[in-house]
């Protein structure tokens, strides 16, 4: 490998929202930028998450001088917990994502073991020949950074996820002097978030969904709850600023509600104003129009608190008319319909309900056009590479990035995998490593989970046959059954006997005077082969069918 | 039941979007409009398609005065194949209504015996004791109709699905003039679609959509892939005329495509400019500039010509760079993902795609608040059912009912299998009778697909785990195994083999030395719990566990 080009390596964050994680390689020296998580879509059914596949990077171990953070959610902090066993590499964040990755290896019992480190916008450090220096940016959760990342050949300076918010919640604006400093010292290659382009202007200031809050809230006489992201912390301070304004008291329901702004609060983040947060068991004693309760559940998630509420079935909350619930977040693309039912079953308990279709109760934290736009004029990059965007949206990005004056040979659309070498006078595609994405359920991580899944899309539509036959090992005489064992298996109403019985003559038919051998690949083959095509024809269903063949 | 009420009962289509089916009974008579299906959300594995549970009214055929048809979708027409063989009643529609249920009962052998008739807008039908005027709404299918349904003791009106569009691409616009004389006449009820509530303003004209078209490509040099509704047949219309004006030729492709043209164009209501439409295996000696192709696929359904086409496994299409993808639709809700991965698909193919976000490339067909109101202000019912709506959107329509002077108590929001009794003094839910959703999988309509998808859901998350044991009929001794399969259980690396080996010990200590009597039920009772919750322990999987007991 030449020393002077850079090579940058998306594991995860192209072409897909989710599992951000970015190779910058310089000679021997390699840097990451985030290791999320990505939830799982709708068909990697019972799939808690999933993470990048970073072989690459544990092959390269002992060349990895640090993982870099942007910011705190677990698109971008999630992997770490699985990540971490094999790398043995330090970690930069900003101070709140530091706080939450604390609190997540403590859960993973792996803080010992790391070594953490928080990153100060403003400051510089040397990892290795690199050196990095965060810049503040805005997002939907405080203390988010990007990175310039100086290197011989060139400066990488990686946006994170970002808008231009004039008027945060919480800590100042993003520092475009020192933005506008960085590119006036010429940048070489830009990555840059990108999945709001298809939006038109600026997107809003945060200030705005707290405006919204009061107008909502000011004249209410019922109960309030409020629901959003729990990493949320801006969100989450506007709404107990209302609450303090209007003298009603907050409790927090859900364990990750309660948890981040703990976190948040410790670390002076988030400023509840003083006793306003109590115990969920307090509000009993309060009359509806002191009451303000913030939950997890914004995206209808089965299992969280609101759900649970909108259900009838939490312990201690009850719908009655007159609360108000305000949905202060989008749906995730995927999330649409569990949000609408979770809306749908709150308005039949009589709760008034307002969501983001209604009134300004929710604004992303991403950029659109316009923000995009400025961050590629203050840094004048010579190469791009939009990321943190689904494949249209890196195809857009490139559009703007034309218009812009970029050349359309300097911008870079990469798939998970590829690797591109940067230098003064080119940006080409060099090969692709290993890469991918990593399945992990309950205790499982990877390995044969790819299978598993595998098998359980095909039980989810057609499932499962069982054939069990059990023959004389002596003889290989058949000696009892075949016994059939069905389960999601769709049997023509009044021919379900019928069908099960002649699927039995089939299947003797196929195993009796074979052979006095018993060859079980064989008999097995022959067992499906006796009933697939017949089932099919009776059912239109193709069930995974499994012969046991048992000797006696 | 008095004479002097009518009853209305909604066995589909409030509360949720499809299978619509109103039943307007009075006395002894029973009219039923729309006989629609719903396609399965994401959670109904394998299974084809939803339709209403018409139990009430096969409960008394012989009082069901006839269904009528308010337009040819899906929503609409799609149950009656498997309502019709139970119920022995004449079908009303409008003439592509008409044109479609032909196609699809003929699909199903169910023309011979059924009694079709084409309803003629400002014509009166007496069926019964009602008297039943349709009149002209517009949608995003022509020969869209409402129905004023005139009886003894008063008007109910149903809209049908609609919007005001001045300036349809078939027919005239709305019959304002005829809608105001029934509002002028009295009405007693009125069931309005209310699906697009949350838009404010009225739903812009599908001639928007011809306009876009023209725009997008008059200077296209490529070739040009449009996607649609294959029921939009002013969509397609538009989209012919365009070709027409710009001398490209147009092939359809997809079945539904291709048989939905064919009978709208029998009727006249499409009408293709002169030699317009080719067959797909022309195209190949025409250049790009003279090309249009029109697909199914919108909705990204994996078997849809679009969607194979961006998978690069269409037959006879391959999309290269210069060629523009139009999809000319919205994604259904729980579609967006799979309209997301087809439209990725096509750039990185390297065509041009345009969507609802970047060009008005599509206009609902449903009224938006402004629509609902005029409609509300023609017809000045009495009291007012919103049909076609998610909860939210009745529970909307209910508010701008009420700010345009409809008192409270004469809205209804009703549930499936809800009955009001509607008379000149009030409106009030009655009782309940049957009703729900029936699936449809393959061959098998209802009978025990609950169960079977029930088992689909649980085998999907967490696999299924087979036990065979091999007993000695005379003894009751274990002769072989335990045997275990697993299927879709996620294994820890490592311990794949251990933790058979364990649960096959566990299931042997179990089975062995209880009784020389096989009991069956007690043995496999026995299995589950030797093995169910150790699974979950190591896996935090809960596999579908199926003991299967032979005897030798």
């Amino acid at each position: 490998m030449l020393a002077d080009v850079i090579r940058i390596i998306p594991l995860g964050g192209v072409g897909e929202i989710g599992k951000n994680c970015i190779v910058v390689e310089y000679g021997d020296d390699l840097l990451v930028v985030d290791a999320g998580l990505k939830f799982p879509d709708a068909e990697m059914f019972g799939i808690d998450l999933v993470i990048p596949d970073v072989t690459y990077l544990r092959e390269r171990r002992d060349q990895v001088r640090a993982i870099l953070i942007t910011h705190g959610h677990e698109d971008h902090i999630g992997a770490l917990p699985y990540i971490l066993p094999h790398l043995d590499v330090p970690i930069y964040a900003p101070r709140l994502a530091h706080g939450f990755i604390t609190a997540k290896l403590r859960e993973h019992r792996l803080l010992e073991q790391s070594d953490l480190h928080v990153v100060e916008p403003d400051q510089v450090y040397t990892l290795g020949s690199f050196l990095v220096q965060p810049f503040r940016v805005t997002h939907s959760i405080p203390d988010a950074v990007g990175y310039a990342i100086h290197t011989p050949v060139g400066t990488v300076v990686h946006t994170g996820d970002f808008k231009f918010d004039p008027t945060p919640v919480y800590g100042p604006p993003p520092d475009i002097r020192l933005i506008r400093a960085i590119g006036d010292r010429g940048v070489l290659a830009l990555l840059s978030d990108c999945t709001r382009i298809e939006h038109p202007g600026f997107t809003p200031s945060e200030q705005l969904v707290g405006t919204t809050f009061d107008e909502i809230i000011r004249d209410l006489t019922g109960r309030v709850i409020i629901t959003s992201f729990a990493s949320n912390i801006s969100r989450i301070q506007q709404a107990l600023d209302v609450a303090g304004r209007y003298g009603r008291k907050v409790a927090l329901v859900g364990r990750s509600m309660a948890q981040n702004t703990t976190v948040a609060t410790e670390l002076g983040i988030l400023r509840p104003p003083d006793s306003t947060i109590v115990r969920l068991e307090e509000m009993r004693r309060l009359p509806p129009n002191q009451i303000m309760l913030l939950t997890t559940g914004s995206q209808g998630e089965p299992a969280a608190a609101l759900s649970r509420i909108a259900n009838g079935d939490h312990r201690q909350i009850r719908i009655t008319p007159g609360d108000t619930v305000i949905f202060s977040a989008a749906p995730i693309p995927g999330n649409e319909e569990s949000v609408a039912r979770t809306i749908d079953n709150l308005l039949r308990l009589g709760a008034d309900v307002v969501y983001e279709a209604l009134a300004t109760v929710h604004v992303s934290g991403h950029g659109s056009r316009d923000d995009l736009k400025l961050m590629l004029d203050l840094l004048r990059p010579r190469y791009c590479i939009p990321i943190h965007g689904e494949y249209r949206h890196l195809v857009l990005y490139r559009k703007m990035a034309i218009e812009a004056g970029l050349r359309p040979e300097h911008i870079a659309l990469l798939e998970i995998g590829d690797v591109v070498a940067v230098d003064a006078d080119a940006i080409q595609r060099v090969e692709r490593v290993v890469s991918g994405q990593v399945l992990v359920d309950g205790f499982s991580v990877g390995g044969t989970l790819d299978v598993v899944l595998r098998d359980r899309q095909h039980l989810s539509r057609d499932g499962v046959m069982i054939v069990v036959v059990t023959m004389d090992r002596s003889t290989g005489e058949l000696l009892a059954g075949p016994d059939i064992v069905t389960r999601g298996l769709s049997l023509t109403p009044g021919n379900n006997g019928d069908l099960i019985e002649s699927a039995r003559l089939r299947v003797r038919e196929a195993v009796v005077n074979h052979a006095t051998e018993i060859d079980h690949a064989f008999l097995s083959h022959k067992i499906k082969d006796s009933v697939g095509d017949y089932v099919y024809r009776q059912t239109r269903n193709h069930p995974l069918i499994l012969p046991v063949v048992t000797e006696v």
